[in-house]
Parts: structure tokens; C-alpha cells; sequence
């Protein structure tokens, strides 16, 4: 897929209409996936001022540091026909930026934007009220296009083919960061540009749902929660958890990993259009809970995901929002027992007009190396 | 170097007095460099709010989403003897450190706090002016202990071993993404965690400072400009630029080089307490400028360096700070012509009570490869 499949030059166009009708003057994007999401531009985020200006009228312009000029000129950005404006160092941009906006009363800030630049954007226009660009991105970025769909399913079967790979690491007497580190390389064979997270937690780690990597060395009879993700070069993400036992599982872990499969599927199964999020976290919550292990799933369901990892929407208890075809988010409950072990199992899923589409499709049976 | 040596348990009482004394009711530091230079905890950039929050009176605590709770007490800054306030998927934590601290004028914001966070501080603690954490910081931050500055020697140290392999990697007919991935992976196995930048600008693309790599198929007689950098495991930046010629150079480009080097040694050789910031930058400037490359000099001589590769303070016209021993910062002047090619040579320094320590020393002769 081309830049324009996925970053079309028309979403600028989008971005613009949609600050006009939710009564913003401007959006200020700076570097980080708001700013890639409009632009096609991966920017650099340092301290110097890069921001794409989106008024809700007239012409959109970038400011750019001028020693950045060239790589925002190579970049996709430049199919947009914007105005660079570059700045030399003893410039004030956010001067700039505020006297060619002039009077604002309202203005949204990319949802990563730093304090460093947020702080001086106020200072540069006191009267203006600050909200996220989200607020108004979110409803373009949580719908993803046909092309967005297959690159998302393009990440899922390169972190797939990671997954078919980790029983062949997988081996006790060998410690999750040795493992980790065969992973990390496979997730970059594998085609991703970065690797975002590698996950490798045995025994006791598993109970921690963020754990990463130790010297802790695996022993037999331990499962071992694999959660691992990376970021193609195209922008798009993978993010994909299975659990696997060196050796024949202990009871327990057997019998709520069967549990834990149960609300997976339950969950994925409630997924169409029209339900809310909540509902698909309840889908997989309720299953848990009737099984008796509710206190030891301690986390939402998922996160939608994008050019982001962790974007809107997310499913979670309170989230109303309802389902589109063409959201895309991880569906990833996990039972946790504090000191014994864990378990997750986490797929990637696209709403479609018929329900779900999983982009993750390696075994979700217990796989025993 | 230990955590300990590193990230001194003291800091945080530093950090609360230096509050306190700027007249700040508390600092806010989520997940970046200034969490890290209190704490010792390299927390992962996340939608769910992880925050130090250092009241200038008081006892200090960190809100810590509950399933992120197992790394921050593994993390450095268990040590600190904190109050981890774990918060669950559906409560407000921003709601939660707002009450806690009860009633606050000004806060300070850690520099590069996400908008998400930010603007949910403010609509948490509307009274409270918002500043940035670096004011108060950068106070402690731009004085490197010695054991910071043996961390950037060991950094230095770890880049230059690169440098010495470049010459291997650099051949007319191989492209620069090529060697640029030769010299990624000897950044990493120099004993980097993470590659920060790798700059491969051959030819026509040395002239844009922040080129990254191409696909550009290097040419004999071309000059190269190499500019890497990467994070130790322990936190600290490395950051040296060389420039390479690949068989013989034009000769307007040697005339040129020549100067350069004499005026990277004159801004080396200006470093000493008590001169100011631009006086450095000013040194390198005026051999360029007298030599006839002003205007092609076209940024700042440098950065600060620690655990970020740009920090305060900043080597340019108009920063009137004063040199202290324990300074650490760049000294790279370049000269760039457009269309044709470019040179940077980029040294880190650390001020002492003698002048300026480089701590990178392969040699800024133009090799020739």
C-alpha cells in the first residue's frame, strides 16, 4: 500500500470539516500519530517546534523547524499543498503560529502534544480554550478505511508468524529475556519497523499483566504469557497475546485457562455493529465472574488500535460508545492468580457489517512446548 | 554505576526543595526524563496516568494504574519510600492527586507531559496555574554529577568504538539505508538499549542536517555526513557526528572542512565557567562567518545532553546562561551547501573547573574511507 492509501491527501480535507462542526477555530498538531494520521508525515518529536496548523477555515499550514524543511518536503505531507513555513533558531514559532491564526477562541492540541509546546501555545494565545484534537480526530480515526483494514491484517499475520515461532524459544532453563530477545528479533524479521513491547512472563511474572522481560529462568510446568506487538513500516500496528506451558500445566491453570478461552470467544462473538463497548467487555467479564475468578480479571477488555497501539475505542466498563464497522481494538481478557501464575489471550478484531473479523489466527488452545 | 549512584534517593528531596523554593506547590511527572531523573523509574509512555507528584511540602506519592503497580514497586523508585496510590480501570486519578493535594496555585508540569494529561490536570485543579516542571529541574538536571558525567563518558565512549567501524561499513555502490543498518546494529551492540538517530547523509543530502537514511546509492568522491546516537541501558545519551569522504574529495568541500574543524576546536576551546551559553555558540560562528560559510551555517552549535539527547542547556544566540562545571552539551558546528554537500563534526563536552572535557575522541581529521 502507498502513503496515499493510507494517508489520503483528502483526510486534511476531513480534519478541516470536521474542526469546523465541532465549533473549534484550529487544530495544532504536533509531532505523534494525530499529526501522522492527517499528514502521511512521521515527524521527529524534539524540542523544536514542528505543528501543522488546521484552521476550521482557510488554508492549513506547516511550521517547521528550517532544519527540518527537507525531510517535511520529502515527506507525504508535501502531496497536501501546504504552506511551510519554516523558522530559524532564534525565532518564536508559536508567535508565528498564533499571529497568522489571529483571534481563536478555541483550539485543539494533538493528544500527545508536550507540555513544553501545549505551555507556550497558551502563553502565545491567552484567550484561547484548549481541548484534544482527539475530540475531534477520534470519530475520523476510530473508522478505519478499507486499505487501513488490510494493513491491520497485514500486522496481524506478521505478529502471527511471530507467535508460530515462540515454541521453537520457548524452552525452560532459559530466561524471559533471552527468549524476549529472539522474539524482539523475529517481530523485525517478521516486516514491523519497531518493535513496541515483548512480553515474556513465566511462572509468578505471568500474574503481572504488564511484566516485560526479567532473568527470571523459566522452569517446567510453567506458563508463560507472550504479549508482543511492533509497528509496521506503513504506520499500522500488530499487538497479539497467547499463553503457552513448558511442560504439562498445573491443574488450576488448566482449568480457568479453558475459562479464559470461553470469555474470549464469548467476547469476540458479541461483536457487530450497533452494541456498545461496554457490552463487549461485559460479553467476556461475565464468563470470568461466573466461573469464580471476576477479582483476578483486573483489566478492561481492550483498546482500539490504529497508528497507535492504545487509541479509541476503548473497551471498557462505562464506554457507550457503540460499534461501527470498521473499528478495530484487541480483545484480551486474562484471569491473573497473585504469586502463581496468569493467563491472557489477546487477537486483534475488525467490526464488520457481520460481526467481528479476528486479524490474529494462531491456535488459541493451550500450546504446550 | 548502580540506580543508586545514578538516580541518588536524594534527588527526590532536591527536587522538593528546589518546589519549594521556585514557589511551586508541587510538580507532576509522568512518564519521560524528569520522572526518570527523580525517580529512577523508566515508566512506559501510556493512555493511563502514571504520575510522580512532588508537593513542595509534604509527602511525596506516585498514582500508578493497579495492573502497572508490580513494575513501579520493582522499579528504582521503591526505594524512595513513596506512597503508591494504585487506581483502578473505571476511577478518575486525575481527580484523585487533585484531592489529595487539596488546594494549589501553580504546578509544574513535567516538559513533556501529554496534552491528555495536561488538560485533565487543568480541568482537575482549575485554580492551579500550570508551568513546567523543567523550570524547576533544569536547575538540578544541567549540573551533571560525577557520576552522570562518567555515565556520558561511558556513552562517548560506547558511540566513538561505532565511529571506528563506520570506515568498514562506508563503500561507494552500498546504499545509506545499508550502512545505516550496519551501524544500527553496532550502536545496540556497543552496549546501547536504543538507537536514538542514524544519520547517513551522503552527497546532495548532507546538506539537510536532519537527513535520516535513503535509499541513495553512495558515490565515489562523495563527502558523508555520520551522525549517531543511542541510550545506555542505565539512561544516559550518546551523540557524535564525523563526516567521511568515500576516495577523494571535491576540493571546494576540503577548503570548507578545513575551516569547520578550526571552528568546532574554537568553540571547544571557549568552554569554561563563567562563560555564557551563546558566547560558545559564538566562537564557532565567527571563524565560519570570517572564513566566508555564515550564511551556510544554518543552525545552533548545540544541545545539552544526559538522559535526553537534547536538554538544556542549549548552545545559541540569546541564552545568556552561564557555564558551570557539570555542564554536558555538543559542540557541532556544520556548514552546509545546498544541492552539493555538507560537513558536521559534533563532540560531546563536559565543562570542568579547566575548560572543556571532550568526551568523544576519535579523530576530527577528514577520513577518507
Amino acid at each position: 500500500m502507498t502513503s496515499e492509501d493510507l494517508y489520503p491527501v483528502s483526510r486534511l480535507a476531513a480534519a478541516q470539516e470536521a474542526t469546523a462542526k465541532a465549533g473549534l477555530d484550529a487544530l495544532l498538531l504536533t509531532p505523534g500519530p494525530d499529526l501522522r494520521y492527517v499528514s502521511g508525515y512521521e515527524a521527529l518529536p524534539l524540542e523544536r517546534l514542528t505543528c501543522l496548523v488546521v484552521p476550521a477555515h482557510g488554508e492549513s499550514f506547516m511550521m517547521v523547524p528550517r532544519l527540518e524543511l527537507p525531510a517535511a518536503q520529502a515527506s507525504p505531507a508535501a502531496r497536501l499543498g501546504l504552506d511551510f513555513v519554516a523558522w530559524d533558531e532564534t525565532d518564536d514559532p508559536y508567535g508565528v503560529v498564533a499571529s497568522r491564526l489571529g483571534s481563536v477562541a478555541k483550539v485543539g492540541l494533538a493528544d500527545r502534544m508536550w507540555a513544553m509546546a501545549s505551555l507556550r501555545f497558551r502563553a502565545a494565545m491567552p484567550g484561547a480554550e484548549q481541548v484534544l484534537a482527539g475530540s475531534v480526530l477520534r470519530e475520523l480515526r476510530m473508522r478505519k478505511s478499507p486499505d487501513e483494514v488490510a494493513a491491520l491484517r497485514e500486522a496481524g499475520e506478521a505478529i502471527d508468524s511471530v507467535h508460530r515461532q515462540v515454541p521453537r524459544f520457548l524452552k525452560a532453563g532459559r530466561t524471559e529475556r533471552e527468549v524476549g530477545k529472539d522474539i524482539h528479533d523475529a517481530i523485525l524479521a517478521a516486516g514491523h519497523s519497531t518493535v513496541d513491547f515483548v512480553i515474556v512472563a513465566s511462572g509468578p511474572n505471568g500474574a503481572s499483566p504488564h511484566h516485560e522481560v526479567s532473568d527470571r529462568v523459566i522452569q517446567a510446568g510453567e506458563p508463560v504469557v507472550v504479549d508482543i506487538g511492533g509497528q509496521l513500516h506503513n504506520g499500522y500496528c500488530s499487538d497479539s497475546t497467547r499463553t503457552y506451558c513448558v511442560g504439562e500445566p498445573p491443574a488450576d491453570f488448566a482449568a480457568y485457562y479453558e475459562v479464559l478461552r470461553r470469555a474470549q470467544d464469548a467476547a469476540c462473538e458479541a461483536v457487530r455493529p450497533g452494541v456498545t463497548c461496554e457490552s463487549i467487555d461485559a460479553a467476556a467479564r461475565t464468563v470470568i465472574a461466573e466461573a469464580g475468578y471476576g477479582e483476578h480479571f483486573i483489566h478492561r477488555t481492550g483498546h482500539g488500535i490504529g497508528i497507535e497501539t492504545h487509541e479509541e475505542p476503548y473497551i471498557v466498563a462505562g464506554n457507550t460508545e457503540v460499534m461501527e464497522p470498521g473499528f478495530a481494538f484487541s480483545v484480551e481478557p486474562g484471569i491473573y492468580l497473585q504469586g502463581r501464575h496468569g493467563a491472557r489471550i489477546e487477537d486483534i478484531l475488525v467490526c464488520t457489517q457481520d460481526g467481528g473479523e479476528r486479524l490474529n489466527n494462531t491456535t488459541r488452545e493451550l500450546v504446550i512446548v
